[in-house]
C-alpha cells in the first residue's frame, strides 16, 4: 500500500488549469529566445466570464439576490439540495436528455462539476476497483480513482484518426471490462479534445455495459453547446439499465456560472443515495444562496443559447484559420465546448517548458496535454470561452513561440 | 475489506442535522399521544439566520456583490483561494490565535467548514490508520474516518462531571495515542456540549501529540462565540510543533454566513499542500463569487460582535432557566458557541422516536445525541442560535413532550 505522502506525490496539480501561478516557482530548463511579444494577455486555462468575453446568464445575479432575501430556507437546503429546486431541475434536464428525471430521488446539487464527480466516483469505486478512463480525457479523472484507491485502466481515443465520432477504441474498451473493471467515466463532448461521440459509439459503449455489469458515469457538461452539423446522443435515453448510468452536468461553462460553483449529477437512485452521504461528509452541500442560480438554468431567454453557440463557433473558426496556416500543426474542429486540442510541430524544449515560455513571453497560458493523457506530450489545450478578438490576437502569438522554439 | 455497500450503509445520514424531512418516510414505532401542541415552529437542528433571529454580518452580501463585479478574477482563483484574500486573512487569524499564520503557505480556503474537515482527515488519514476521535463530538468525525478506511479509537469526554474545561479522559487519550494513533481530530469549543478545553487541558494534549508524534486537527468553528467567564485556549500557540497541528474555522455560525459556504484551514504547509491536491478533485475550489465575502470576516462593525455574543447569552440563560425545572433533566451552561446539550429523564419511547414526536407534535426539531456518540442515546443537541422568543417558547413545549414520555 502507498503511504499518505506517496499517495499525494501522485496527486500533482501544478500544471493543472488554474494553478499557472505555482508554476512560476519553479526554474525554466531551457533559456528563453527573443523578446516578449506585446499584447492583450489571454488565460485560455479556464473560461473568460467578464463582459467583454461571456458573461454569465441573464438573471443569474437577480436570482442569488433572491436566494439571499429567503434568508434561512436558502442558505439551509437538504445536502442533496432544495426540493422544489430539484423538481424543477428533474423536469428540465429529463426533457434535454430524453429520459425522465425524479428530482426527489435521482438527482443532487453539488458545489460544481467537480464536486459531482468526486461523488459519483466515491459511490462508486472501492480500494482495488478496477477503474476504465479514456486517454485523453478531464484532467481529474485519473487522479479520482487514484485517490480512492482504485486502479486506472487507460481506454486510447484516436480522435485525430477521425473526422465524425470520438474515435475510443472500443476493443480496447470491451478488453478492459472483461479485465474486470466496474466503472467506466467519460466525457462527452470529450474534454480537451471537442469530439462529440457518435450514436453508433454511444449505443456499442452501452451495449458493453450491459454485458459486462458495468457502472458509466457520463460527464456531459459541454452537452448544450453544440455547433452545426453535430448531433449529440444522451447514453441514459438509450438501451441501457437506469441504474448503471450516473450523468454529470452544471451550469460553470457554456452559462458562464463558474463564479458561484454549481453542479449536478443525476441517475440511479441507489447511487444517488451513497452521493448525498458523501456529500454530507465533504462539503454537506453545494452553496445555499448560490442554489437559487440554478433557476435560470434550461430557461434562459429566447435566443440566448443560439447566440451563445454562434459567437463560440465564430471563435472556433477563427482560431482553426490560423492554426492551419502553421505546418506541422494538427488540430481537429471542435464539434462541441470550448476547447481546441492542436497536436504542436516538433520543438526542442520541453512542453512544460514552452507552456511557461509562452505564458512569459506571450502573455498566453494555455494547458500542457499531459494533464489529459500522459502521451499527449505535444498537445496544449486552449478555452477560447474568450474576448474574441483577444482570443484570435493570441493565437497569432502563440504561433510565433512555435516558430522560436521548433525543433 | 469493506464492500462498497458496506462502506455506505455505515455513512447513515437520516437522523443528520438538516436532513430531517428524510426521517419522514420512516414509521414511528411507537404511538404518539395527546395533541399537538400550536406554537412558532423551530429547527434547533442548524442556526436560523433570518432578520428577526440573526441575520448574516452587515456587508457581507454588499461584498459578495462586489466579488461578482471584480469578474474573472473573483470566479477563478487558485485551488487554495484568492492569494490577496489568504494574505489578509492569514494576518487576521494569526492575531486571533495568537501565533502567525502565513497566507501564502499555511492557509486554504474551503468550501465551508465540513470541507475544510474533509481535506485535512484526507489528507493525514489513510487506509488502515487510527485516528482518535472525541466521545461526544461533531457528527461527521467519526465518518470521516471511516470514509477514508482509518479505524474509530474512541476517547470519553465526561463533561458532565466537571463545571470547568471539557472533561477528556487524557488517560484514554494517552492509551489511545500509545496503541498507535497518529491523528486526533477534536472540536472546541465541543459540539454538542458547548464546552471549552481549559489551558491545563489543551497543554497536555500538546504534550501528549508530541510525546506520540500525533498530528492534532483542531475544530475551532465557535471560538469567537465565547460567553462571560470563560477564557479560550488556542492549541497552535502553545507548546507544539507547528507541523503538528492544523486548525479549522469559519464564518458560518458566530457570523450567520452559512449559506455562503465558506470555511478555512490553516496550520502546517506540507499538509495544506495535500489539502489543496485533494481540493482540486473534490470541488476545485470555494466558490469563487463568495470568497469575496471573506473580507468582512474579522473585521465586523465596532460592537456588533459582543452584542451578538451578549445575544446568545441572554438566549442560553433562559433556555437554561426553563430546563433547570425538569426533574432528571441534566445540562450544563454551555461556555461558549450555541450548543445545548441536555440530558433526558428516562423516557419509555426511544431517542429517536421522541424526537419525531417533538417534530411532529410539538414543532420542534432537535438532533439525537447518537449522532455525536454511540453513547449518547438520552440526550438532544439545540442549536440555539434562534428568534429569542421562539426559542424559549419552543423549550416549554420541549418540556411539556418529555413530561407525555417520561418513564
Amino acid at each position: 500500500m502507498l503511504s499518505i505522502s506517496e499517495k499525494f506525490a501522485r496527486l500533482g496539480t501544478d500544471h493543472a488549469p488554474g494553478q499557472e501561478v505555482r508554476q512560476d516557482r519553479a526554474e525554466q530548463t531551457t533559456a528563453l529566445r527573443g523578446e516578449v511579444i506585446p499584447g492583450p494577455p489571454v488565460d485560455f486555462s479556464h473560461g473568460d466570464v467578464n463582459e467583454d468575453a461571456f458573461a454569465p446568464t441573464p438573471g443569474a445575479f437577480e436570482e442569488f439576490v433572491t436566494g439571499v432575501e429567503r434568508g434561512g430556507s436558502q442558505a439551509y437546503t437538504e445536502y442533496r439540495g432544495g426540493a422544489e429546486l430539484r423538481e424543477m431541475l428533474g423536469e428540465r434536464l429529463g426533457r434535454f436528455t430524453g429520459s425522465p428525471v425524479s428530482g426527489a430521488n435521482e438527482l443532487i446539487i453539488t458545489p460544481g462539476t467537480q464536486g459531482a464527480l468526486f461523488l459519483a466516483l466515491g459511490a462508486t469505486v472501492n480500494t482495488g476497483d478496477r477503474v476504465a478512463i479514456v486517454r485523453p480525457d478531464y484532467f481529474a479523472n485519473r487522479k479520482l480513482v487514484e485517490f480512492l484507491g482504485g486502479e486506472v485502466v487507460p481506454v486510447r481515443m484516436d480522435y485525430l484518426a477521425h473526422s465524425d465520432g470520438a474515435g475510443l477504441d472500443l476493443g480496447e474498451l470491451e478488453a478492459a471490462f472483461k479485465s474486470g473493471v466496474k466503472t467506466f467515466l467519460f466525457s462527452n463532448p470529450n474534454n480537451p479534445a471537442g469530439v462529440v461521440y457518435t450514436a453508433d459509439e454511444i449505443a456499442r459503449i452501452a451495449a458493453l455495459a450491459t454485458t459486462y455489469g458495468v457502472t458509466v458515469i457520463a460527464d456531459q457538461l459541454y452537452s448544450r453547446l453544440l455547433y452545426t452539423g453535430s448531433t449529440y446522443t444522451h447514453l441514459r435515453a438509450g438501451n441501457i439499465d437506469a441504474r448503471q448510468v450516473m450523468t454529470i452536468m452544471g451550469p460553470s461553462k457554456t452559462e458562464s456560472l463558474s463564479g458561484y460553483r454549481l453542479g449536478v449529477a443525476f441517475g440511479a437512485p441507489h447511487l444517488i443515495e451513497r452521493m448525498e452521504k458523501l456529500q454530507a461528509i465533504v462539503s454537506l452541500r453545494a452553496p445555499g444562496y448560490s442554489q437559487a442560480v440554478l433557476r435560470t438554468w434550461f430557461a434562459e431567454p429566447e435566443g440566448w443559447m443560439q447566440d451563445r453557440i454562434a459567437r463560440h463557433q465564430a471563435i472556433r473558426d477563427d482560431l482553426m484559420g490560423v492554426f492551419a496556416a502553421v505546418p506541422g500543426l494538427v488540430v481537429r474542429a471542435p464539434q462541441a465546448g470550448s476547447y481546441l486540442f492542436p497536436r504542436l510541430p516538433a520543438l526542442d524544449v520541453t512542453l512544460h517548458d514552452f507552456v511557461r515560455a509562452l505564458r512569459v513571453q506571450a502573455g498566453v497560458t494555455v494547458t500542457p496535454g499531459t494533464e489529459f493523457s500522459p502521451e499527449s506530450t505535444d498537445s496544449v489545450r486552449l478555452n477560447f470561452s474568450q474576448n474574441h478578438e483577444a482570443a484570435v490576437q493570441a493565437a497569432h502569438r502563440l504561433v510565433q513561440l512555435i516558430d522560436r522554439y521548433r525543433a
